[in-house]
């Protein structure tokens, strides 16, 4: 069967719409349902593609687009041309993606001067010369291309010259005349009139619409959303209907239940004696449907039933344009409609209450973004809010507190009972403790996977970065934005990371239900959006296999993470209790000095906060990573103690102690700290920080064995590149564990987080009991790309220029990274059947990055505890079945 | 078959390594051949293994091992156990690979109370008694596991009581009572004395030979070396012959061609009345084999004749051990040759000129290491000099001269006349002008992959870095080395890059006759060394179908290269030519400072330094690279300026220009330079830079081609990740070439340096014409190590801990980064099929890796010019068929 380039809607359904369009296939589909859409065919993909091959219609086209007009007739009662009740259609592009403002269409074709008064018949003069003008200025730039500024112009020197306030007040003799100016210009400009043959005009206009798709608008919009350029557009000819007739015409717009709140009940706006465009553009006050229901209650009550099978047919939201002319009701068309994520989520469980889909296509129409975006607080009001200062939304939230310019003052004013927000140039992890006490985060530089970006992430502060322009003057307790805005510190400022955005004064927050109701349990009273998403997250539970685990390193972040429903701590990281004010221990060791005091005081905090933890986490595992960070996190800044020598030489005094530690980090500095002594490395150099910490671990899991608790403990080694290092690791491992416990053993396991891990993963499993995916460091080296460094410098360029439509560091590169990821999984499976495989990036929280570690069969994701409930249902939606994705491709 | 356990010499060949070991199958060979040597057999590797499975010996070999005893017997005439002519043995263990230092040895097995008047009878009483006092000795140690300290003392004491200088000076009572005093110590330790039945001895020998096999030394010595642990040993057993029976008795150790020089005459030592021991250990002054001659010319003879048959039957330098007794000569053991770098060379081409062996052979018989060695020039004479200091061996040569402690100095040096030896901590790009007036570079930090190793093995100048403890004090014109000893400024030293050692004063240097007639080309009067050497070159040449091209950036460079053999440039890093004082330029561009002038000059010197490369080059490729190092290395010190701008503020001084400068250099730092703003990013940033750069290439080809000359640049892009960054540059390259040359095009094509590079080889190669693999920064990141940096801090660690057995940076990393080089080749090739493919990391030039790239089937290499004859060479000897390579098995 050769594939048609014609189908009138009765012929076709929902399912071609490959062949035509969105539109089409639902224009299709509302006639099969026997609904009131006026008569039309569509001319198919096939002919476009036909049509770019060969830059000619195809030659049995014409005879198919006769036969097609000769049944529109016979369905309208009306006649192509004729002078007395002339056939008016619409001619619009619909492709099988949507691509807004891509659209090209051309209205009222079939009006020429003979059929004109025929048409005024049916409206009145002004309405016939409207459309003529409309007619007359669409084919003018869709058709013969003249530019649309030409008669932009024109209309806006009639409104002027006719005080007009818009097109609407316009007399019949105004638009008379702009059709005889337009005509001008498309002489002017092409040489050309408008064809007075409506066959004419149709066949030129589906010409249009088809070279409309190689137009570079067209093209570029397709390349940035990967849509192929093959496809090609269908075209859509339908009756022209006419909701500006009179009064008892009107057109609207609306929805099967609330998009807004999901509240299952039908929403939309209605407009009397106007056109569809008239609804959207708000230029008039429309009436809600209820209104309608008042005024017009026949009327209504068609349109609801209407929805109603709409909505039962299409087992989904829906939303629907429609116009009324003379009292009679014509759906021009729907589709599945967009929604709030709250709604997403109501609807979805709804629908399945009512038995109109299952719970796992429930599950599978919501997603872990609208869960996320449900998770944070909001303010209540913005509306007429002028930001302060503008970043990148860094850290979601909605924050009010007072400026802090520093660490110490943010920590000062928590403990006066204020809560800060810090503002800095960039947060280092010096920071960490001003960070903790901090509502909020603010930074001058610095991207969405910076330093502050990932902290405060990670501790669910709210956060903005990148706010360009800002100085921040610390020592004069002020900061100036870039447009000259004084913040001083003690400032009441209010920061909004879904935005980006920052706001003088305290703004009111509105906590958000949804996080309260997860963190606290059950709640019968709960309301509708509570239940659902509760309900879809248990869904989610009991169809994924695999496993959610946070990120945590304090017994806070512990005790959250398990109400948030973590299945354990996929990372602990050991160096955040060595960071802030202890950070100088770690100096001390690696500089030697009082080196035995520090590793016993090392090990002294060790024990305390990994008893903690494990106590909080009870009966489930805990990775714990051995020290990671680069050397220079713990070591004083070399520029500043440079610059005290400088003065101290100046003023001619000596300090042997200062000296001798410039000296030493000197000899420490590394031109590229990521790439050096750090991860396993530093623990090869200074094995004693290994035996601390799992000498700590060991003692505390002996501790809580005594009491009867059931502590899971596991140990990972970070920047593994060769099978020594992690063997070599692994001995200092269990040296420490058997001085700590001569009684158990610990499993050991390696973060694969450079190239070299992943390529090498076999020999590596023979040591390593399991895997974690370490993929923001493994981003950084596959990619050659220093997160700290990257934002401020090139990624902005990258961005403007599209080299880069996502951010690699947020959603996991799957060609680069997610291929070594890959290889990691076989090599390491193919030498240990048994081994561990989990994901502790930032990537673990990140949906799309979820779905591809379920599908390499990974066993957990481990990500930070406010990001749990997003990864257990991005997990559940990852685990159905492909018949049940299935309903997606229609939304 | 089942595989024996037992084979007689004569029984045996040289082709059953695997069974018989090296030696035993050597001893078979010659016995096969008619030559001279004492009847004996070998129990086989087999055996062992058996032995190691069941840790018991298998029960059929007694009686093999007593057949062939029999057979010894009938061979020799002698009887084991005889009281008259008793027959004796030696038991020695010989494996499949020469394990130095691991061989378990018992001579002279069969002596007893009862048999040793026999032996004296034959020798006399002393020596009798010697040969028993070696076998209890050795019996107690192999066998019984006696400590061999306890009889060296009594050894020890034995001379001290006698006033003997040595043990030959000990009489026959005295070793006739340290043969009781050891059968004391046996029983004493042991409980056992020596058996007294030959049999019982022998079987014992045979099973301690096994037994060793799994000692800690031996299993520690195969881990390290790859040798694997189920091959087992094999045992010879061999009739004693003694060379230390009176004057017509001796023994010896010969060549059959001189090993050090390769002339074709046969060459050892002979040492009458002893044993082969002796002349190993030059106890005593041995006599050449030209006196052996003048003394025993018969002996003489049929020595000679023996070692002809074996060269001419090995196709191969041998050496040999024999033994004469009583006039009557034996061999002993033979084995291919051990020889110099020059011997190597002349060796393998004189062999292929007899028509021995064929020229591919001798192609395969050299190799690239050896080249190298003999490029350089060496010390004349270094018996009784101590180094002042010592480090690694960064860059190989002899160099000498005054010693300064900046690059100013350097270059002020050598303006006066003087040769520099530049002495630094370490260096950095604003020491190249230093470097490249400096004969030698030594520095304190940084290892064999430093910028000073990298960029002196690429400017061709002696290196030696990481001087451990030597503390510089430029300031003070004064250098002080770890143990104290002091350097002045313009003192004179003597470095040696071969050897990583430094000497006070000017010690002699002799030049490489091998590199100069490379670089000046044909000479009749040529020594036999340099025509083997260019003859096996020229083999190479015709063999090969890799290409070697060189990493040049000067017009010197390139020229050197080509009178090298170099077939184009396959590196020409614009960065070069913007070092130095021109770093300024590029400062002025970033920071945004009288920019169009910087711009400018920057495309003034690109014009010259093109037209003088593309004018060396004429009619061969020259790729430039565009501007590729971090960016830090254009712009001045951080901590320098803040520094100045400390002391500024101290003295109240003001200075704009500078304060400007440093914050704009605060504001450009990096955390990671080396993962930041650099290669395409920059160009991105600053798409001027490869306007300028590229624009000055193609007037630079204009002018010449107006010349009548051929120049055939091609363009390179660094550090790209994506496909968009690769597109975007190539549109700024085609754009600045345009201006440049509007008639033609240029090639472009991308490096290979980054792990996401090679993972998505097949989009860069849609618009990359060639990929030249950067495998240093490649390493770098596939590693997540910086090489700048972990020299100082953690390599060492790992050398230590047996972590790193190879370097990285050094010889490529096949499981690693060699994985991700064959993807990228695969991938590029499978979408275009012409991709044209090279490599030109340091790698480059290294053996080992140039064999992988050819494997991979690679188009070319591209190196260093000095090292342009041993890719050339390597390559030849990549492209030889596998069985012009099965020789190498028996070297």
């Amino acid at each position: 069967m050769t594939t048609p380039l014609l189908l009138p809607f009765a012929l076709g359904d929902a399912s071609m719409v490959d062949l035509l369009g969105g539109k089409g296939a639902n224009l299709a589909e509302m006639t099969r349902l026997g609904l009131p859409v006026p008569p039309g065919f569509t001319i198919t993909t096939e002919a476009c593609r036909r049509f770019l091959d060969t830059e000619e219609l195809p030659p049995e086209l014409p005879d198919l687009v006769s036969a097609a007009v000769i049944q529109l007739e016979t369905q309208s009662g009306r006649t192509f041309g004729s002078t007395t009740n002339p056939l008016l259609v619409s001619v619009r592009s619909g492709g099988r993606f949507s691509m807004p403002g891509m659209m090209e269409t051309v209205l009222n074709v079939g009006l020429t001067d003979a059929t004109l008064p025929g048409l005024a018949a049916r409206g009145g003069w002004r309405f016939a010369w409207d459309c003529y003008r409309r007619l007359v200025q669409m084919y003018g730039h869709t058709v013969l291309g003249v530019e649309a500024g030409r008669f932009d112009e024109l209309i806006s020197d009639a409104r002027t010259r006719l005080g007009a306030v818009d097109d609407a007040h316009l007399p019949a003799t105004a638009l008379e005349d702009l059709v005889r100016q337009f005509r001008r210009v498309l002489a002017e400009d092409t040489g050309q009139d408008l064809p007075q043959e409506p066959r004419v005009q149709l066949d030129a206009a589906i010409g249009a619409v088809f070279r409309s798709w190689n137009g570079d608008r067209a093209k570029t919009y397709r390349a940035h959303e990967g849509i192929p350029d093959h496809l090609g557009t269908a075209v859509n000819v339908v009756e022209m209907v006419f909701g500006n007739t009179g009064h008892r015409s009107g057109s609207g717009v609306c929805f099967t239940r609330n998009p807004s709140t999901g509240s299952a009940a039908a929403y939309g706006d209605y407009l009397p004696d106007a056109q569809g465009e008239d609804v959207v553009n708000g230029s008039r006050e429309t009436m809600p449907l209820d209104e309608l229901g008042t005024r017009e209650p026949e009327l209504h009550r068609q349109l609801l039933a209407h929805l109603t099978t709409l909505e039962r047919h299409y087992r989904d939201l829906c939303d629907v344009e429609f116009t009324v002319e003379d009292g009679r009701l014509w759906l021009l068309q729907t589709r599945v409609g967009k929604r709030s994520p709250a709604a997403a989520f109501r609807i979805a469980a709804d629908l399945a209450d009512e038995g109109l889909i299952t719970v796992d296509e429930a599950l599978w129409r919501v997603d872990g973004h609208q869960l996320e975006s449900l998770l944070h607080p909001r303010f209540a009001d913005l509306d007429g809010q002028r930001p302060l200062a503008t970043g990148l939304p860094a850290s979601p939230g909605a924050a009010v507190g007072v400026v802090a310019f520093d660490a110490a003052a943010a920590v000062a004013a928590r403990a006066r009972g204020q809560a800060p927000v810090l503002v800095r140039m960039e947060t280092s992890p010096d920071d960490l403790a001003g960070m903790i006490a901090s509502e909020a985060v603010v930074t001058a530089r610095g991207g969405l996977t910076s330093h502050a970006a990932v902290v405060a992430r990670g501790l669910g502060r709210t956060c903005v970065t990148s706010v360009g322009g800002l100085v921040i003057e610390s020592a004069a307790f002020r900061a100036t934005t870039a447009d000259g805005q004084v913040i001083v510190a003690g400032e009441v400022v209010s920061v909004d990371g879904t935005t980006g955005r920052v706001y003088r004064g305290a703004l009111d927050v509105r906590p958000s239900p949804v996080a309260r109701a997860l963190e606290d349990g059950a709640d019968p009273e709960a309301s509708p959006l509570v239940l659902a998403v509760t309900g879809l997250l248990r869904h989610a539970d009991a169809r994924r296999t695999l496993r959610v685990r946070a990120n945590a390193e304090t017994e806070g972040d512990a005790r959250l993470a398990r109400r948030l429903g973590a299945e354990g701590i996929g990372l602990c990281r050991t160096e955040h209790m060595l960071l802030g004010a202890r950070r100088e221990l770690v100096e001390r060791v690696v500089l030697d000095d009082r080196r035995d005091d520090a590793l016993a005081e090392i090990e002294a905090v060790a024990l305390d906060e990994f008893t903690r933890i494990l106590r909080a986490m009870d009966g489930l595992p805990v990775v714990v990573r051995l020290l990671d960070p680069p050397l220079h996190e713990f070591l004083p800044d070399l520029v500043g103690l440079a610059i005290d020598a400088a003065h101290r030489e100046d003023r001619h005094e000596h300090d042997e102690t200062q000296d001798a530690k410039l000296a030493a980090v000197r000899r420490w500095h590394e031109t590229n700290p990521m790439l050096g002594l750090r991860g396993v490395r530093l623990l090869t150099v200074v094995p004693e920080l290994v035996v601390a910490h799992v000498r700590a671990l060991a003692r505390a899991q002996a501790a809580l064995r005594a009491e009867g608790l059931d502590p899971r403990p596991e140990v990972m080694v970070p920047l593994v590149a060769t099978e020594s290092e992690l063997e070599l690791a692994a001995r200092h491992i269990e040296a420490g564990w058997r001085e700590g416990d001569p009684t158990t053993t610990i499993p050991v396991g390696t973060m694969i987080e450079l190239p070299r891990a992943a390529l090498i993963a076999d020999s590596l499993a023979r040591t390593a009991e399991f895997f974690s995916f370490g993929t923001n460091d493994l981003t950084q080296t596959t990619w050659g790309v220093s997160r700290d460094d990257a934002e401020g410098s090139f990624l902005a360029a990258y961005r403007r220029e599209g080299i880069l439509t996502t951010d690699p560091f947020t959603t996991l590169d799957e060609r680069g990274v997610g291929q070594l990821v890959r290889t990691a999984v076989q090599l390491g499976r193919s030498s240990r059947p048994t081994l561990g495989l989990g994901a502790c990036g930032e990537h673990a929280g990140d949906p799309a990055s979820i779905h591809f570690f379920a599908g390499l069969g990974l066993d957990y994701v481990s990500c930070s505890p406010p990001r749990v409930p997003v990864a257990r249902l991005e997990a559940g939606r990852a685990a159905l079945h492909h018949d049940d994705k299935a309903g997606a491709d229609t939304r």
